[in-house]
Parts: C-alpha cells; sequence; structure tokens
C-alpha cells in the first residue's frame, strides 16, 4: 500500500533526501542523519509519508525491518563495530518531532561517548534541531558525499 | 532455527519470566518489566537465547517485529496513548548489558517525565540495575501480577 506524500513541508518526503541514501528496498530508505551524534548515524523511513510503525500492515513491517536489518550490517561493516542502537520515537510525548515514521540507527564504538548511554539525549535533541536547522551542526556537502559513498559501497560488496 | 538456552545465568533464560508475559506468539514474548521506568514499560525477546538482532533470518526477524507491533497495540490499548518509545542497545558500547536480545517498549503519556527525552537515561540505567538487583526499584509481586493480567486481558480482547 502506497501513500500519497504529505508534500515538502515533511523535510523526509523533500525530493533532496535521495542525495543521502545509501541502500533503498522495496520502498524504504537507509540515510545518512545530516547532523549526526556519531559517525553513521543513521534513519530508516518509508520513501512515502507514513506517520506509525503501528500502521504498517505485515509485510510493510517485515520490509522496514529487513532494510533497518541490512543497514545495521552495512554500517557495521563499513565502521568495524559489532555495536548499535536502534530507536523509534512516536507522538511528541514520546520525543518525537518530526511525524514522518523514522528508526535511528547510531553505530557505537568502544568510548566514543563517555557513557555508553549518553547516545540518547544527543539523538533527541538532534530529533529536534532538523526542525531548528539554524542550531543544527550539519555535516559540510563534502563530508556528507563522502559517508554516503563509503556505506554505498560497503553495501554494493554486501550485495554482489 | 531455535539455540538451546544459555542456562539461568541469563534472567532472560529463566524460567520464572513466564509469570511476565503477557502476549506471546511464534517463540517471542512480551513480558513486563519488573522494574520498570514508566507504567506499562516491556521487554519484547527471543524466548531462547539469541544475542543479536543482526543474528535473527528474515522469519525471526519478521516474528520478533510482529510481536512488538502486537505487544505496542496491546500497550496504547491498555494506557489509552498512541505515544511510545521503542529501543534497542546491542553490546556494551552500545549500553547493553544483558545479552539476550531484547526490545523495551515505553508507553508514553503527555507530562509523564519533565522533558519527553528524559526515559532513555532512565531505560539506560534501569538495563544496568537489572543485574545489580539490590538496588532495583522493583515492582511488588501483587502491582506486577494486576499490571500482567491487565495487559493479558486488553490482548484478549484485541484477538477475539
Amino acid at each position: 500500500m502506497k501513500m500519497k506524500a504529505s508534500g515538502h513541508q515533511c523535510p523526509f518526503c523533500h525530493p533532496g533526501i535521495r542525495k543521502y541514501i545509501y541502500y533503498e528496498a522495496d520502498g524504504y530508505l537507509a540515510v545518512v542523519n545530516i547532523a549526526p551524534v556519531l559517525p553513521g548515524h543513521s534513519l530508516i523511513i518509508p520513501e512515502h509519508h507514513k506517520t506509525s510503525i503501528t500502521s504498517l500492515d505485515a509485510k510493510e513491517l517485515q520490509l522496514f525491518m529487513q532494510v533497518a536489518q541490512k543497514a545495521t550490517y552495512i554500517l557495521m561493516k563499513a565502521f568495524g563495530t559489532d555495536a548499535f542502537d536502534w530507536s523509534v520515537q512516536e507522538k511528541p510525548e514520546a520525543g518525537q518531532s518530526i511525524e514522518h515514521l523514522h528508526m535511528h540507527i547510531v553505530p557505537r564504538m568502544k568510548n566514543d561517548l563517555e557513557k555508553p548511554g549518553d547516545w540518547y539525549p544527543l539523538v533527541h535533541q538532534n530529533d529536534h534541531e532538523i526542525i531548528d536547522s539554524m542550531n543544527r551542526p550539519e555535516l559540510g556537502p563534502d563530508d556528507l558525499k563522502s559517508i554516503v559513498d563509503k556505506l554505498k559501497e560497503v553495501a554494493g560488496n554486501i550485495e554482489s
């Protein structure tokens, strides 16, 4: 089932997001976060606007999670680690600020943060700052292209 | 594919966990967290010991996520909300302390915490305290039975 995109007010429906894709399958995208909390911080999103993981039918849920799992493989390979965090927030009460369904995946390395749990307040802050882009510490276009290209290459090697 | 349980050193392999189950299907369990960060805080776990979401084959991943989605429906219905957080940590670098695969689901209500993002440091602290059970603010047996019974009843109503 495909839903109509809600228009470009939604940053995840904006066609500009396509340049951040490093893996996609069956209408689900793995994109680099333009303001990562740690290197490789990614988002898994449906290509078309959906707001809730609970609204996905069995097949859509399966495809979404397969892309999340595949993106995790790619990130683990690219960053030489087996540690990661997954997180989904739904509705503002839960900390969600962009209503287009998205799962955060953050590759983790030993001692990358003072305490392992410090990633989450950063993700949360990050989610808010995507809206308030003036305050967001974005990667520059060269760094973004570099990480997307690296992850695409790893994805290609895994596929082949 | 079923793996042998790793024994009772693992709190999620201990048979005592069965009394906290409110929904199960196809070898995946939804259990209440005995030391919830907020009411309804649940864990989705494979019945048999598995350590990583990346080790699940396509069918296992599908079944795991279907139980997570179903548990989310049950919690949303039981708590009269549509807001929740999902979180998976893998490996100590990512904040995981029990190596048996588990996803946290935390139902959220307006103003349940001072800031919506405050749930995560609590989950993280909670994960550590499951090991260090002397410091854990556990629910008493009556409160545990009460929440398990309530969620089982909601699950039964959804099923029928």
